[in-house]
């Protein structure tokens, strides 16, 4: 098996990802193709003893950073790290593709490059969400905020295939995210949804509010990309306000400093719960090859178990599965 | 001022309810209408010593609940306290309504009984909202959702109109709930209100992204009732989660609980500062009289600052300034 990995997407490329892709040739029996600046990713490989054979590098110019275009860059950067990389994964020079760089530059080059599935009419961004049970997945989780019930049908099925292979939920249940919980409730495009949904072949639970989404209530959370986008990110905001209501309060006096010293693991470990860098990256859905996205903020040990996702992708035939479930009698 | 008041709506009725009222005529100079069971609420006004002259009944043989269907039940329970209050306010008998029964039948009500202020396509429920500076106003939380931009920008006007009269913030901030801040983000629905934003009369910041929402980064949050709701739910949602899990911290050994009493002061106060009975209550914008709707299980105190809202918001003539904003050229 051969990954290739994008050297030079991210906030710590390429130092962290040479050395996620050094740990995971270690770990995992496959070769990777790191492309990238060819000179900066040599001199970061010199640091490591491992073997030469397997890893080569695929020398790219340019780089698409944060601040470009998703879909201008992709249609101009030809010869960036990722749209090399990409176009490396379409001809057959590797199995899968990971990349921690814009976010919505992968997903237009995954359209354009890779190009969709046949039957499913839209590319969803997945993103995993910590609950209280574990884990959920998100889809969409930015990547279409003018949906259709059928675009939506179509990421439940295929957050269904991924949560079941790659998460190992088995028969994952699978919620449409909605203002109430009765079929009826919701504005036209989550009623439109909970139709086909309910004849999907999947383990549909029918809406679930958005207070029980951090209850781990369904496996799979369907919403379109711009509700989904709006959990994900007020989920943060909420965290990220407690948190720091907490910390004031904590630093009022020596004893509640005390108090916070006794807590502290407690703290840390739900901190960790939410550490993305656990779960490595999330795929692109609906597109014909396995790729990837890990967090801007990847580290070595994120890319390391971004590559081991990708593995597993590529392992379990997650992309044949939903082919077969799309093509209709 | 005559303010009347859903002897029967909500978790608390009649108790609670005419406890409030009661509070109310001592501190304010108002007389109210308790429109309910006849019988029950003289028996809890017994327990009173108060100024007979300031509290009249209304006798309604019915009630709405919240197992209701809204406008179901606003056309066939004709004679419930919640349809009998808002025609004694459509008829002049009082000054404003206030209850803490059904939501969505008291938007029904507010929309079928009162009607819409002329220009108004739309009424919307609002909520406020915690935020790391005070409190926010959402608008809609839940009335509409499947708005167009036009309804919208009512909304933007309405909410600032409210905030600065009731909730007195000079020169509020409006901003647009979207899923990144630029000018050109977001959905149709939010591409289409933003352009109309920009051009009304109000202080808009433009878009804001959900994770800066309980950083207070607006004072009044523009959303389509579909994601004000699920903004409104899913903070609900992360919070108890947090909070659950910190639970779950402190109870672990003997340290972790003494710990935790140290810190149970500052965590009440924060407990406190999303506290809907010191907000009392929210307004339904867009209806021709002044509506404010308590939280379901309003007690007394709640009830009393439900009532001292409707004073403001009708000794404020907040419904003839959106009026006049509304009455284009």
């Amino acid at each position: 098996m051969k990954i290739i990995v994008d050297g030079m997407g991210g906030d710590n490329a390429p130092g962290e990802i040479i050395k996620g892709c050094i740990n995971a040739i270690k770990k995992f029996d496959i070769n990777i193709i790191i492309v990238g600046n060819k000179e900066k990713i040599e001199k970061e490989l010199k640091i490591y003893d491992y073997n030469k054979e397997k890893i080569e590098i695929l020398h790219a110019e340019d780089i698409i950073t944060n601040n470009d275009d998703p879909a201008l860059a992709i249609r101009r950067k030809k010869n960036s790290s990722m749209v090399l990389g990409l176009k490396s994964l379409k001809n057959g020079l590797g199995d899968g593709f990971l990349s921690a760089g814009n976010t919505g530059a992968l997903l237009a080059g995954g359209l354009f490059v890779i190009k969709r599935i046949k039957g499913i009419d839209r590319a969803a961004l997945t993103s995993v969400y910590p609950t209280k049970k574990g884990i959920s997945l998100i889809v969409d989780a930015g990547a279409n905020v003018d949906s259709k019930p059928e675009y939506l049908e179509q990421f439940g099925i295929m957050g269904s295939v991924y949560m079941e292979n790659i998460l190992a939920r088995k028969n994952p249940t699978i919620g449409l995210v909605s203002v109430g919980t009765e079929e009826g409730k919701g504005n036209n495009l989550v009623k439109g949804t909970y139709s086909l949904l309910k004849e999907a072949p999947i383990n549909f639970i029918g809406n679930i509010e958005a207070r029980d989404i951090p209850m781990g209530e369904a496996d799979v959370i369907i919403a379109d990309g711009f509700v989904g986008n709006v959990i994900l990110k007020l989920t943060e905001g909420v965290a990220s306000f407690l948190l720091s209501e907490l910390k004031d309060i904590y630093n009022k006096d020596i004893f509640s400093k005390m108090s916070a010293l006794l807590v502290k693991s407690g703290l840390d470990e739900l901190k960790s719960k939410a550490d993305y860098r656990e779960y490595g990256g999330v795929p692109l859905l609906g597109i014909q090859k396995p790729v990837v996205k890990a967090h801007g903020s990847s580290d070595a040990l994120a890319i390391e178990n971004g590559i081991r996702q990708l593995i597993d992708f590529i392992d379990k035939d997650v992309i044949n599965i939903i082919k077969n479930i799309k093509i209709k009698p």
